[in-house]
């Protein structure tokens, strides 16, 4: 064991950004002898999977989302700022940030993950939010339950209503998951609150562009996916490539779609902060990685996450939160290595994902997994449904909200129970010309 | 007991307002013959007591708030209409809405409490928000952890930042609970968050106008009150009173008190529904009532909660909960027993506040209590701060909540553990000159 040196100067190490990789990499790093900064421009990790929870009211923004300072309030040699990144500067080593603040490094890690992608059509974000952070999350829950609400108003002016169509563009994990949550509180959770609506006459269409939905499934989960959806009242269109979102309605080609409600969940890119290290990017944006998840020519610049790409038997990894877990230890694993010894630095294997498998929640005990470890299986239904939640519950991050998360969910679930049905923010009641549009974010 | 003529046309109430007073009213007309409507600009109804719990991320919206809809589900007889008040008609016992819809009433029951009045400034209401809803609990929560990131940001930046103090205009019981909570998480929450600042240097100010904090309490209550803030390292200073609020700075006389974050405590105004009914009002826009809680020569219209102006034993009765639960209560009952036999009615006694008591909490083991019922004592302190829990978690509309805030307390108030600091909306970061002003409500 290498004696420690009270005199030398410790390395530091700026992490960017306070997901999953950031996160995992800032708790590793907490143990060695370097200076940790994490720099995030929010205060709080957001545990993206129960995302949809919280837009469909069944969680609340707290159950889900944790400062990040709490997160690593043990980890003395640990600072937390609060900024966004304005520049980096690999050849000095240094990050700039918009408060005008440099912070030096001797090895950085970028992990600023992904955020979605209108292709090219931004002015339909307005319309058709998706889901990312809390504010979004909120944001959907307005609308979601705005249009019941109006629906509601309107059945009692003027004896009718629209029809309760809701859109979600994009048959993945968080669309598939958001059209079930929403057939699942129209159909379960809602059908006492209403007098002159019946909430269960709701429909949910998923737009998929692609052939099937939940493409990186096996084909027969995807199956039994769809399946499941239509026994939740879900309508899966795929092949569905939508031309135009207006208030009001989707144009899939020439056909035009009603809908009182359109999320998105079709599109995602990387964060902007690839760009930012002059290296090659693929094509969406995300930063191309070495076997230790360096950028060529940069060995102390570790991307992680999402807007990492890294092949690995001839595929990319995906963007989800077991790989951005899994690289952020590894460059942690990698910086301490190279700190104490860069011979042993020298001598470490590259990184490599461990596929444990892949879950999505469809609705209430309702869900696929396709697992690869402790054994292979392809579950759905019941089973898979129930995995999901312990999965879930573990991992989330902090005994407090685990055990908050836990309540509501038994609350919710098993007594078809009421949720967190709050309608946040701007409440000043539009009608439906006026909901889809300027509610906009609540990134007021 | 009168046979039950299916024939007869229920009366219908319409109560304007889901606060204590118009919850309490629909509770009990969900068990009488009648049909009821109410009309609220929000989905749901707000546990103001605990608001500012929310304000310094004690406790999630989602704990003490909780949808109309939810509430009253069970009330076959109970409409919710998420709207706003355009105009009452009394000659037509009519209600227009802003979406335009009109609803007739046989009986009225008006309880829309109170705003914040700024004493004709309305300038200050950007600089200095109040705490009357979920958004402006969330705005102040912002404001306040916004300080601390500023601050801890500016530290790393130049070395040094702004003393953080912050000040609480009005010395009533949101003044003293607001000011007395910003003390608690400065000085026992955040104090691990942190590298580079001291959140225990925070400083808080309570600036009264008056000659005392808690005017409405007994002398000795009141002194032990000053006492406890004290201990907490709140600054009271009394008779002090404010003649601008500028972004960075409050203005007592010529006298500039700088201000990482100013908050408004001190002045309420009824809403402005009570113009509308065309009777007397007194000099805040209450509605004077008679011993019925009807305006004069308004026999189905009743006033409940912070709106109405009641006299007793020559006293206005207070605007707080109990009154307002109380009033809500007896117009129920009564509008039950005009249309059952409206003899009876006429025989009823007026209505009659039955004081329990008033309970401030100060901080963690601090509050006053003035208890009248079930025996009379003057309690400061640790006894006063329990009694204050325990009554608080009691009256907690709706289980589920209750048992999520009793989790969240014990959390926080035995480990000192985190509550929920998460910074929600604009997180765009301001730096000082911008936190201060327009980084507006919540309400977007």
């Amino acid at each position: 064991m290498p004696a420690v040196n009270p005199e030398r100067v410790r390395s530091r190490v700026v992490i960017l950004g306070a997901g999953f990789a950031g996160i995992t990499a800032a708790q590793r790093l907490g143990k060695l002898k370097v200076d940790v900064t994490i720099i995030d421009r929010k205060n709080h990790h957001t545990f993206q999977p129960l995302l949809y929870q919280v837009a469909l009211a069944v969680l609340s923004p707290g159950d889900i989302a944790q400062p990040i300072r709490s997160i690593l309030k043990k980890n003395r040699n640990t600072e937390v700022v609060m900024d966004s990144v304005k520049e980096i500067d690999t050849a000095e080593r240094r990050v700039l940030l918009e408060s005008g603040a440099v912070m030096f490094y001797d090895y950085l890690i970028v992990a600023t993950g992904s955020t979605h992608s209108y292709f090219g059509k931004d002015q339909w974000a307005q319309i058709a939010p998706g889901l990312k952070t809390i504010e979004d999350a909120t944001n959907i829950r307005r609308r979601v339950l705005l249009a019941f609400e109006l629906a509601e108003r309107q059945m009692l002016e003027t004896g009718t209503h629209p029809a309760l169509r809701f859109v979600v563009i994009g048959g993945g994990p968080t669309g598939v998951e958001l059209a079930g949550a929403i057939s699942d509180i129209s159909k379960l959770y809602m059908t006492k609150d209403f007098r002159h609506i019946d909430t269960k006459t709701a429909e949910v269409v998923i737009l998929e562009g692609g052939p099937q939905v939940l493409g990186m499934y096996p084909p027969n989960l995807q199956k039994k996916a769809v399946e499941q959806l239509n026994a939740l009242g879900v309508t899966v269109r795929c092949g569905a490539r939508v031309t135009d979102i207006q208030p009001g309605y989707v144009m899939v080609g020439e056909e035009k779609i009603e809908s009182v409600c359109t999320l998105w969940a079709a599109g995602v890119q990387a964060s902007s902060l690839g760009k930012m290290l002059g290296v090659e990017l693929d094509k969406k944006g995300c930063v191309m990685v070495n076997e230790h998840l360096n950028p060529k020519n940069l060995p102390e610049v570790f991307v992680c996450g999402d807007l990492a790409h890294f092949e690995q038997d001839g595929k990319q990894v995906p963007g989800v939160a077991q790989p951005a877990m899994q690289m952020g230890d590894y460059a942690a694993k990698r910086i301490g290595l190279l700190v104490a010894d860069s011979d042993k630095g020298a001598r470490q294997k590259g990184f490599r994902y461990f596929d444990k498998g892949d879950m999505a929640t469809i609705g209430r005990k309702a869900a696929v997994a396709r697992i690869v470890w402790p054994f292979h299986a392809d579950w759905s239904g019941v089973m898979a449904w129930m995995t999901w939640m312990m999965v879930h519950i573990f991992f989330l991050i902090g005994f407090r909200n685990r055990y908050s998360v836990f309540l509501s969910w038994a609350y919710t679930y098993i007594r078809r129970e009421d949720g967190v049905r709050l309608i946040v923010g701007s409440q000043d009641l539009p009608g439906w010309d006026t909901l889809a549009p300027p509610v906009g974010p609540v990134t007021d």
